[in-house]
Parts: structure tokens; C-alpha cells; sequence
């Protein structure tokens, strides 16, 4: 299939080469274009402009947030550059207001929107493994299916509209800095009677917690070892707003969102940027004054 | 070897069922006796007395809480009864302080004593596959070591001070409270923008988070349903309380802790005392006022 | 002095009309005419257009929120239509992010601007009893002086970065939410054990919490009436997320505000949209299970 | 009337002295003799044993928390000592539970229970100006209402059930506990705003919270200087905890008592002993990463 990959970030690189690797016609752009370059080695075409990348029958984009999203396609005025019937897949992690935004848009444009946020980072997209949300018109979605398989382990199927793939993925977020946390707090807990963090997890992560989510996390807060960030802190504050906005806009208290809320913030106050969110652990620790 | 068993209720009387198929000699008593039936015809010896059932080498005990724990062994005077040189296992999810008490007063005696909790539930102890944490002086774990391999996937040794297996009971207790509340909340989350809890949680639950303790409480919580209770909410608010009083003696701030306090006691106000501590899920949608 | 008011809500007019019993020349304006009315049997000019209310040496306005402040005076360019030198002085509570926006429009016009947040109902307005914190260009503040103090019991000086004053009104509501929150939980504790939130109340705000904050809002909760409402939830939930914005910017962790951002929004979902805020005090009842 | 009091600390000593100066005849009791002292010289007889204290009409005592009464009245067998008729007024912050359980003592042996907490310090106390809450029997209370008149500013009647009057002491402690958190929060907000906490607490307590509880905890807070301690940290925590536990008892959650729980065990983390628990502003502080 003749597609567009718009946005080259390490996610978007990996995404985009599973794509070429599948045997479609990949066209592919970024705001800096040397982003663009391995890709261009592996075959895809590199455009300089966006508008040139939305020629083909689908456009996927894996932008880092509602601000990117809204300057490339709506401001921009990207929309109105694509033919009537192409579909735009967004993979962002954006707000459930910006996604319904879209998807309208979209719609009356006669475009197809598909919101596809995915599971997985960098080295999982690398292998092709991501989980992908979809939810879109059922036409849209199946038009690019094939697409969606060759970059993912699984393509959960999530409903018409779009959003629902987007809170599905914040909810996801959400839990995953509550596994954080509540491995911040338990191990603290643990290191204040004698019990070393590494001990601790190894148990939980060897037993009853035996999953992706906190083998993956377990590791830095043992070694207690934060950069390279496998999801920087201020990002991690961003999806929890996310949540926290989504929650507002139904009406849903969430507790836990608050207490992360503030544990991040404690992070972000303490000068972390540029560290993973697990650095959670390390604001626990503080909390309780443990020694290093 | 020959041992005793104290206190049969569903954990107690899978774990003594699987002495007694390792071929041990097990000689049984539990405060009602109606509960020792089953034993008995497994091949257990039950005696009327508990004094008749610490003579062997070693003596394991599953007893509810710390009131249990301390009538039968301090204020019954059991400890008095049992010979120099025998080692107690104490199952029994209990209080730090409470631990380091028996400890002591083990020592005094000349008794050995192991504090061995447990991860597992009934079905889990009754396969032989629980996950035993056990602490004590090495000389009195080796000794009792065959007895807890019977009833175990996995022995892990925590060290010598008995109150380091309790303190990772206690945490681990704690972060399933903490998985709960987060698939609870980000369930009333999915709900409210139209997600079926069921249609979220299977995402979750088969890929960032397929792990047993996920999977275990998401089905009552998918299904909205919550007796017969896996693990009762009073037993749960019970294991927040310790490890709340293990964070006060240690002076570490557990703000999940808290949220977990509040909400497990929202359920007990609303009357939900026979039910399983997922039941936070529903305290979560009554407070976004989700209808049924 | 010849001054303009723009914004005649329930406070608006009553600061307005206290501008006009102190003789000043007082041209008004609002949206909706209708609010005009009573203000012109005063003795204040009645206009048709916002531009038409911003010809004198001071213009004072009293909006309802963010949004309207940027209608009214960013994207209508009512700044434009002000001759250099004239002073806006800004009573609306705001964000501190909007508040520095229009510092800048302001300056770069060579209007004087003062952020000038009140303390205060209708009826304390009324009777010329703000209290008014005051933030600005020294030489601005001196100029209008004479107008504030026409409607304040005392101004407060808080310097000259106007969002120094914005902040303080921030913080001064979250301390009322706090209290509010503060005077729920601990009535439902008492209702609890038998004594009447009423008799409790008295006691308090007789003796360690005599001080209106808590007298005012004693009063809603004693007798569980939320209406008329002195201050609307919506609005109070709105402000929270104002101090949240402000303690996001400058990373302060507020744990307190999280809770009350929760007990806001529960208090929205039960449907509680034209209550008093103090309506708090119904959340922390029915979470405790406690009848009528 | 010829009374007895036992336990003079610094509220005891200054309660004492006001019964001696009203002409009462007061034999007083303290475990370390010295402090009995200043009261010899007053007037008052001391005695070196508690027995002999508890002769007169009525008893009084001002003892540090649930453990110095049990040991001094239930186990060292106080209540033996008495005369049955005998009204015994407990001036002490104390659990609901051993409240209960000391109105029981009582009563079984003919003997009078008052309980009579006391809101004010030391210096309110040497004065003559507590608020007394009373709450027992009403023959009871009626006896001893000149005692209590000669300590206090106004003595608050709460019914018949002893524990009344102790809950509302406790729910009144947890509501100065919220007061100094959201003073602590609101000037961290305001600190990192640029406006010092001096600046920003003078406007808030001279007017919204013009009330007693606040003007005295901004001062530390403002100074930040945490000694002497008028209420110190570690008796706040102990107080904060007696809450909680009477909100267990009635299923209350109380999620702001969670909030000062963690605020207040962060602050003991710090090895902050000997100061007065409104070092919550400087917890709230460092988890902001203000300078100093």
C-alpha cells in the first residue's frame, strides 16, 4: 500500500521501518529531517514537506503530543492537503478532547480518522510487537489493518469512535505509574526494615507481579539506576494530566491520579527531567529519609 | 519428620494435606474440630488438645491474625509445651511487632522459630505451588526446610531476622491493594466514556499486565461480582493496617496506603463485609456516580 | 474620577454602585443590558459597547473567568480602543498564566494595568468591605487607590508583579476549600459517634475557628441547605484546578488540594451543580455511609 | 470543695493553680515530685502517693495520653482507692475506646465520670480561659461544674455518653492539623510565586481566617522558627492517629487524616522530635525544593 509516516521520533523510526520491511511504499516525513535518514537507507522515500507524505491511501503520524498533533494537521492545515477517502491513523497519546476534535475534522473533510495509540516502547516497536488500540469507522480501520499487523503483536479492536482507543491508553498509562508507585512505596517500606529493594522486587516480580509492567520497572528502582529514561518523567507527568483531564471531563474522581500527580511533581521540583518516571522510587525514599 | 499442624481453616488445611502426601507424620488440631475431619482421613493424626500437637520436630501454624497468634502460643501457654529445640513455622500474616515478639520469646525457650508467610490462595496452597517467604536462623530454616518445599512452587529465603519475611507479606499485600485500586479507578475511567470495564481490562490484562495478580482481580471486577470473596475485604483492610503500622514504626509515608485505608473502609460503610476486596471497583463508580 | 466597569454580576454591581456613592463618575457597561439597570437609577452611565465603558482615566472589570477576560479584552481588542495611560484594574480571579499574558498586552500598549482580586460575597461588597489585594506598577496602584478604597475595608499591597496578587487570592480559596473539607470529614466524624454537626460546629466555630471562613460556611453544613449557593461548586472546582495550574507551574506538590479536586468532582458527579461548595460536607457523609 | 488532681505537666500545673485560687482545697499528685512544687507554694497540698489524692469530692486529672491513664487509674488500681460517690473528671486527649471503657470502670464501682478535654495551651490554660468539653452523667457534671468554671472561659455541655466530649476534642484536633497543612501547602504556593509566606499569611489571618487556631500557627510557620513547640510534632502525630482510629470504629473515611498522617510521619522521618507539628510548612516546602 502506498502510505505516509509522519513524525520519525524513536518510536515513529521503528513503526515506520516495520512498514517498509511489510513491502509498502513508505513516504515518510519529519520537522528535522535528519531523523529521516536511516529510514531513507532502508527505502522509504523522504519528502521535505508534510503535505508530499499525505499523497497515499493512509497517513500514519507518531507525533509526541496534543501541541505537535494540532500544529501538523490542524493548524497547519495538513487536512486540507489530503485527497477525500485517505485515512489518518494517529498513534499520539493525546487528549480525549483533541481526539474528538480530529476525528471531526476528519469527517467532514471526508476523511477517514483512525485512533491507534499503542503499548510498547521503542525496542518493542523495533520487533514488531507493539499493542495497538484502534478505534475508528469500521471501513477505515479495516482499510488499514494491514498496516496495523505489521508493526504489532496484537490490534485490539476497540470501537467506531476514535476516543475509545484513547482512553483505553491513558487508563493504561494511569496504571502503569500506579504499579510504579505502589513498587515506590512497598519498597520503601521494605528497605526501612532491613530488606533490600532488589530483594524485595525480585520477589514480587518473580511471583504474584510476574508481568511486563513491573519486571520492566523493578530494574531501574533496584539499581536505582534512572537514565536512560525508558519514559521520561515530564512525559509520564503529561499522560497523568491526560488522565486527570479525561477523569474531569466525566466526572471521575481517581485518587491514585492525585497522589501520582504530586509524587511527580515532586520528582519534576527536585530537578529530575531527564530520567525515567520510575525515579518515583526515589521520592518515596526521601519521603521516609532513608540514607543512600 | 514428624510435625504438628495448627489451624485448619481452607489455607491451613491444603497446606497440612500436602505434608501428609510428602509422607510426613502429621498430627493436627484447630480450635473447631469439625475442621480436622478431612485430615483425618487424608491420614493425620487430630488430637483435642494444641499442647498434644507441638511434640513433633517441628510445629507450622496457620493461624488468622495477631489476636489468634498470640492466644494460642503466649497467653495459652504453648510455648511452654513444646520441647527445647523444636522449631515453630508461623504462616500466619501478623504484625512486625508481633513478630519480633515471638521471635524473642522462641529464643528464650531455646525453640526455634521461622516466620514463613505466604503468597497463594486456597487452590493455590491445595496444588502445593504457594510462594513461601521464610526468615529465622538459618540452622532452624534448614531443618524445616523439606516441610515448606512440600507445600511450595518456591522457598525464598529472606535472611535471618524473622520480621523480613512479614515486611515483604505485608508490602506484597499492599501492592495488590495498590493493583486493585488502579484497574478500580482506571475502570471507572474506561466506563465513563463508554468502555465496557470487561472490554478494558482484557487489553490490560493480556499485555502490560498478564500477571497472576491482575488477572485474579480482574475477573470480579469485569463481572461485578464478589462473593464467593477470594480474599475477604475485612482481611484486606486488616493487611492495610499492618503495613500501615510497619510504615508508622519505621516512619515511611505511604500515601497510596492511605487512599487504599479510605476506600477499603467506603466498602465497609456501605456493608459489604462477605465480599472480595475488588469490591474497591465499585466504591470507584459510586463515587463517578456510574450507574448500574 | 471619571472610571469605567465593566462585568455586573452579583459582585460587579455591587462594587460598581459603591464607585457611584463615593461620586465618581461611573460609566458601565455588561453583556446583558438588563444588569445595567439598577447601576443607571444610581447615577452611573449606561452604554451600549464595551469601548464606549474604557474612556476614562481608570477602567475596573469584574469578569467571571479566564475565558470571558480574554473575550472582553484580549481577542475583542478592548485594549486597543483605551488611550495610553489608562489604568484596567483586573478583580477577576484568573490563572497566573493569563494574568502575566495581560500584564504584557498592557505594558506594550502603555496601559497600567493592577491585578486586583477581592476577598468578599455580594453582601460584604455591598457594604463597601472587600478586602482587595492589589498588584502593580506603583504608579498605577497610587492612581486608582482612591477607587479601591471606595469599595474595600482595607487594600492589600502585594507589590508589582500583578500575578503576586492573583496567586494570594489562589491560595487564600484553596485554605477556604481546605477548611470547608476540613469542617466535612470532621463532622462526619462526629455524627458518627452521635454528636449533631451542628452542636460540633458551634463549639468549633465559637472558639479555636471563630473567624467568618469557618462561621459562613458552619452554617450550609450545620443544617445541610447548599442553596442558595454563597459560592457555587462549579466555581469552586474551577478555582482548585486554578491553584493546581499554579502549583503545576512553579512544581509545588498540594496533597491537600488533590483531595479536594476528587471531593469536588464526586460532588459534581452525584449532580450537584447549583449548591454551595460546602456541599463537600454531603460527600464526606455519604462516603461514611451516614443516613439522613 | 475539697478536690484532688493528678499529672502536672505544663496544662495540669496551670489548671491546678486556678482551683487553688478559687479557693478550693486541692491535693495534687505527680509522679515526678518536683513539679508539685510551685503548686505547694501556691496553696495546695501534695501528697507522694496517688491514693491520697483521690480522697476529696472530686478527682481531677490532666495525664499525657492513653497509656499514663490506664496505668496510673485501671492498672495501679486508682479506682479502688476512691470512695464511691467520688467524680473522677479526665481532662486528658484520649481514645473513644478507652474513653468507653473507663466510663464502665466507673460506673461498676459507684464512682462518677467526667470527660472533660480541654482545647487551649498552657499559657490559655494559666489564664483561666479554656474551652472545656464536658460530657458524663448529669449529677455528675453538675458537681463538678465549679471546678471546671474556675479553669475555664466557657465549659461546652455534650450529653451524657463520655466519649462525646472526646470526639469532638479529637475531631477538633485533626481540624487545627488540616488548618497548618493548608497554610503549609498555600505558602509553598505562595513562595514559589515570589510573595513570602509572611506577607501572604498576614492578609490570609487578618481576615478570612482571623481566628485564633490560625493567627498562632502562622507565626512559626511565617518565623519558621519550630521551637519552643506549642503542640509538639510527635503528640500531634499520636493525636492525628486517635482520629483515625475513631473514624475506623464508625467506618469514616477521612482522607484528608490520611494526607496528615503522611505529612506528619515525613516530618518525624526527618528526625524533626522537639518541634511543633506546624513544621508541616516545612515538609511542604521540601517536597517543592524551595531554598531556604
Amino acid at each position: 500500500m502506498k502510505v505516509g509516516f509522519i513524525g520519525l521520533g524513536a518510536m515513529g523510526s521503528a513503526m515506520a521501518s516495520n512498514l517498509v520491511a511489510a513491502g509498502h511504499a513508505v513516504t515518510v516525513w519529519n520537522r528535522s529531517p535528519a531523523a529521516a535518514e536511516p529510514l531513507a537507507s532502508l527505502g522509504a522515500k523522504v519528502v521535505r514537506t508534510a503535505d508530499r507524505a499525505v499523497q497515499g491511501e493512509a497517513v500514519l503520524s507518531m507525533l509526541a503530543n496534543d501541541a505537535a498533533v494540532r500544529e501538523v494537521f490542524l493548524d497547519g492545515g495538513l487536512l486540507d492537503a489530503m485527497d477525500p477517502g485517505t485515512v489518518h491513523v494517529n498513534h499520539a497519546t493525546i487528549s480525549l478532547a483533541l481526539a474528538k476534535e480530529l476525528a471531526e475534522a476528519h469527517a467532514r473533510r471526508g476523511l477517514g480518522y483512525v485512533a491507534a495509540p499503542v503499548f510498547g516502547r521503542p525496542d518493542v516497536a523495533a520487533a514488531g510487537r507493539l499493542n495497538i488500540l484502534a478505534a475508528g469507522v469500521p471501513a477505515s480501520v479495516e482499510k488499514v489493518r494491514p498496516l496495523l499487523q505489521a508493526m504489532a503483536a496484537k490490534v485490539w479492536p476497540l470501537g467506531e469512535a476514535p476516543e475509545r482507543a484513547n482512553v483505553v491508553k491513558l487508563a493504561g498509562n494511569f496504571m502503569l505509574a500506579a504499579a510504579i508507585e505502589s513498587m515506590a512505596e512497598a519498597s520503601a517500606l521494605a528497605r526501612a526494615h532491613g530488606v533490600a529493594a532488589a530483594d524485595f522486587l525480585e520477589v514480587m516480580t518473580a511471583t504474584l507481579f510476574a508481568a511486563p509492567a513491573y519486571q520492566g520497572y523493578a530494574k531501574p528502582i533496584a539499581e536505582r539506576r534512572y537514565k536512560p529514561a525508558g519514559f521520561a518523567l515530564p512525559l509520564g507527568y503529561k499522560d497523568i494530566g491526560l488522565a486527570q483531564a479525561a477523569a474531569e471531563a466525566a466526572r471521575v474522581p481517581m485518587p491514585f491520579a492525585g497522589v501520582l500527580r504530586d509524587g511527580l511533581l515532586e520528582a519534576l521540583a527536585a530537578g529530575d527531567e531527564d530520567v525515567d518516571w520510575s525515579v518515583l522510587a526515589e521520592v518515596a525514599a526521601r519521603r521516609a529519609h532513608l540514607g543512600d
